[in-house]
């Protein structure tokens, strides 16, 4: 009697950032986009015939595939798309990673990557970032059955020339590469150049952030068409639809409206430069952020009791109770006004401490 | 040099039910509800904050499935919502599936169950049903790691009654039995009466069929909150985010309008009705349809032949080429001047053959 407990899968319990319900807090816990969707989806959303609804959605994601490819100047069946770019990775490393030599990837880095290995019971190996949280590109020379990295990475916002990355994979031609873009938009250049010279090459990059849309879990890979297929091969075996029909069209009309996206970015970025400015002269240090996010420490006040005050003052940022970073924030770059009352509250901190 | 290929995960390619682009053809092939979601559900897309698709959704899915769990008289704390059944059912198989005893399921019977026991290595042992198509509950009585049936069954129509289901939980204390209750609505009581006194039972259901809205990709499940809570800890362990935002407002004014429901139901029930005089007088058997389809044979038409036909003159419906039902076509009910079409092209190929 009740002995079906004993089958229940053991796992390390997760709590993902907080999503709080109040309203007027200051939310720079997720890395969200302050800026809202393009107008045209919008207009999407409110024109979309709802008779669609009753059909199931088109399971090769046409309209949203295409729009995506005519963006990025690659073919159809160079793309692959999936609910938020967590849905396309843990893709990638089903279809990609079944090797017996473990897989590498940086010790700071996205918290999911390890969590996927042990899922699909991948074996991996972890290699220090240096002490500037840079990564180093022979500690990927050695066999493995694949890499993977963001570029930018995460949580520390460090973003990597294309040098390193062609370095890594130059000494990786028998495994898949795994570039984790979320936040190039915020970044350099994307190494998507590399596609065409590097078949073995996955670019992964997301809607949730550049593209304001974070709700809406649309995220996509590009490379290859003998890696699309296979991810493809993959995910038709044993879930045919996952995009849901209002991520088809709003996807869609996000990805058409270039200008607005340009804007957005030029916006973020131009405050990530005043919030550099302004941390600096709080004593802030922190590596050159490539993202839309700043990772921070300061040599006086202590990162987790900070993490509090600011939390209790409606100001969420992210605090990652890890070794090497538990001295560090993570803070998503808001609007100008956002982090003007972030400042403005570390300031009396800072002058009161 | 691209050994990387040696390591692609191999798979039985998958070809979902064809989702035809052409117009003006009359689909009876995905068990899609020919009338369109509830008209609160257009009005919900409309009036959406689109603001808020820039933030991640709410992890728990709170809106929907508080209004999941207001309609079926459950706790919160007793609903699962997932991307489509699909999805839900999946992450069942990886929660509640872990014993080295093989699972067991009807040898007819929904596709994808074979195939998530192979993906997440679960051993199964599929259970003849007898020459009518109907479950035998003693098949089900030995040493096993999990039940799970769909109950009315696919692709065959057929529902069984809830005392073969409680025979089936009688022997069954020390698994997980699932059952996927997709077409219920159009059947017999459902299983829901059963959950308070089998702790064990997990009941799933879909947004997909009933209520219009295959396009949203929204299923559930519904049982004791220890069942709940270890599907939800399985999927928190490694993907945070999967409902996006229009399907949490969609889905929640679609379960909210209960007329509109029941409306629909009333209207494919009799269309079903009519559908199988029709059949009937045209010389084909059926199983008696639990489901919005019907399985049917005709002694003189050969099936893949008559299917083949149909579509020819764009009428599509399925065909499964699999032993003991290679002679029958499944067809969905669709509108009544759908089914008009349908039989007006039956009589003409009858009397011609």
């Amino acid at each position: 009697m009740g002995n079906w407990r004993d089958n229940l899968r053991s796992v390390e319990p997760y709590t993902p950032g907080e999503q709080p319900k109040e309203k007027d807090i200051i939310k720079l816990n997720t890395n969200e986009n302050p800026y809202p969707p393009a107008p045209g989806v919008m207009k999407a959303m409110q024109e979309m015939d709802t008779d669609l609804l009753r059909r199931y959605p088109d399971p090769t994601a046409g309209m949203l595939v295409d729009a995506i490819a005519r963006r990025y100047g690659v073919g159809p069946d160079q793309v692959f798309v999936g609910v938020g770019s967590d849905d396309v990775i843990a893709m990638a490393f089903m279809s990609f990673f079944n090797s017996e030599k473990p897989i590498f990837f940086p010790d700071i880095t996205y918290s999911f990557y390890p969590v996927w290995a042990d899922l699909f019971r991948v074996p991996y190996e972890t290699k220090a970032l240096d002490e500037n949280f840079a990564i180093r590109a022979e500690d990927y020379y050695g066999e493995n059955g694949g890499v993977i990295f963001p570029n930018p990475n995460a949580p520390t916002s460090r973003y990597e020339d294309l040098s390193l990355i062609e370095d890594i994979l130059q000494h990786n031609q028998d495994c898949v590469v795994i570039v984790d873009e979320a936040y190039i938009d915020f970044a350099g250049e994307s190494a998507l150049s590399l596609i065409d010279r590097y078949e073995n090459l996955l670019v992964v990059q997301t809607f949730s952030k550049s593209r304001s849309m974070a709700g809406m879990r649309i995220g996509y890979a590009i490379g290859s068409p003998e890696l699309i297929k296979a991810m493809s091969d993959v995910k038709y075996s044993f879930n045919s639809y996952t995009m849901n029909q209002t991520s088809l069209c709003m996807g869609k009309a996000a990805i058409e409206d270039e200008d607005y996206f340009q804007d957005c970015i030029r916006r973020i970025r131009a405050t990530r430069d005043r919030s550099k400015e302004e941390f600096a002269k709080l004593g802030f240090s922190f590596i050159e952020p490539g993202a839309n996010f700043i990772f921070v420490t300061h040599p006086r006040l202590e990162a987790r009791k900070l993490f509090q005050q600011l939390r209790e003052n409606h100001i969420y940022v992210r605090y990652f109770d890890k070794p090497r970073i538990s001295e560090y924030l993570r803070v998503t770059i808001g609007t100008d006004e956002e982090m003007d009352a972030l400042f403005a509250f570390l300031h009396r901190i800072i002058n009161e401490s």
